[in-house]
């Protein structure tokens, strides 16, 4: 089997989580039968969205770096559990040889396949929702897409945040953005923030959820070699 | 902050749980508040037990590639969240210049310091048991020492085994054993094996637990400067 390179810490939280769904995901019986794992929580770059949104630091410099930590580490392929941080994904790739997954393209596709013509309700962190990150992916599948205004936006963010803090993230103010969601259309959320599948109980959003997390560990079980549970 | 290094996968879940207290137990509001972290889940190492009890592969040099891994991608200090690998700790520091902690120790001295002179049931893997790891570390410390016999010691290896397949380790076998060392005078649990925290509910066990790799986590985040939840 290959070994996974993963290029977290952004958040601990939602890298810890990705490590487990990469367990839970993976069909074993021994330590033997899960693919190496290399992953590196570099939790001291810059933030992303206070980047994207704010002006502040870049964290260009480090996420190459960090890439280039699990090259040499012998990561034969890197993901990143961190949506936001897709927006850096080509400077990323011109850093290292390995191929780096694309998170968000993969989630788009996983939902088209599933769900064709489909409108889209994206809960993401506001750096994502910005750029249009999911928004382009989303169309480039032939989806359509919702995403929440100003205001609730803001109630996702701070959930991400809580989450970030150690916080469980569960508030009524994210639940209310999924309803608003749901009533201006969204037929299927996207969880497009890692933080998110901890904050979100997928039981309780009333339409189906494609958590990016789990896309983009399956992704990663497939390329390795080890066994995926259905 | 400092980067502390994992030499984990054994098993994936364990390294998995691992990561998340190493986040839970940090008091921290932003991503940049963590430690950095490298965290290598070397699955394929062999299995530490089987060679130990069965004479199966050496994972000595696998350890240590391992350790080197960590080391050349700017680990400070490793620790290896796999109890019975410390049966190789000798030959893991040899490889490497940065300091490697000593988990079993580490558990010895936080059991000494709040139980002193108590008797501490050890529930651990069997190379573990078999070495004597725990018992030697914490006569050291001037406690006593209840051990599961040989079929109980098979019932706690199972829940173990259980867990690094994907399972629970909830297992009523693994309460009756944690009973009969309650009845044989233990008067506080060691969870000596990274897996058994995912097995054992601390509140059903009538006595309290230490769980070594909380002590593991606590320890790495304190040297690393992070902030540690009391």
């Amino acid at each position: 089997m290959q070994t996974i390179g993963v290029l977290g810490g952004m958040g601990p939280a939602a890298t810890a989580h990705f490590m487990e769904r990469l367990v839970v995901l993976c069909a074993a019986e021994r330590d033997q039968d899960y693919p190496p794992t290399l992953a590196y929580s570099a939790s001291q770059i810059p933030d992303r969205t206070t980047h994207l949104v704010d002006d502040g630091a870049d964290p260009t410099h480090g996420l190459q770096a960090a890439a280039r930590v699990l090259q040499a580490g012998g990561a034969g392929a890197i993901a990143i559990p961190c949506n936001t941080a897709h927006a850096y994904l080509k400077a990323i790739r011109t850093a290292v040889e390995v191929p780096v997954f694309d998170m968000i393209d993969l989630a788009a596709a996983t939902i088209a396949a599933s769900f064709p013509g489909a409108t889209v309700g994206v809960l993401a962190a506001t750096g994502t929702v910005r750029l249009g990150l999911y928004q382009s992916a989303l169309q480039a599948n032939g989806l359509a897409v919702e995403q929440p205004d100003e205001e609730l936006q803001e109630h996702v963010m701070a959930a991400i945040r809580e989450v970030k803090g150690g916080g469980s993230g569960r508030d009524r103010r994210l639940d209310h953005a999924i309803e608003i969601l749901r009533s201006h259309g969204a037929e299927v959320l996207v969880l497009g923030c890692t933080e998110l599948p901890l904050a979100v109980d997928p039981a309780s959003t009333g339409i189906p959820v494609v958590d990016a997390t789990d896309v983009l560990a399956r992704a990663c079980l497939e390329w390795a070699g080890g066994a995926v549970r259905p």
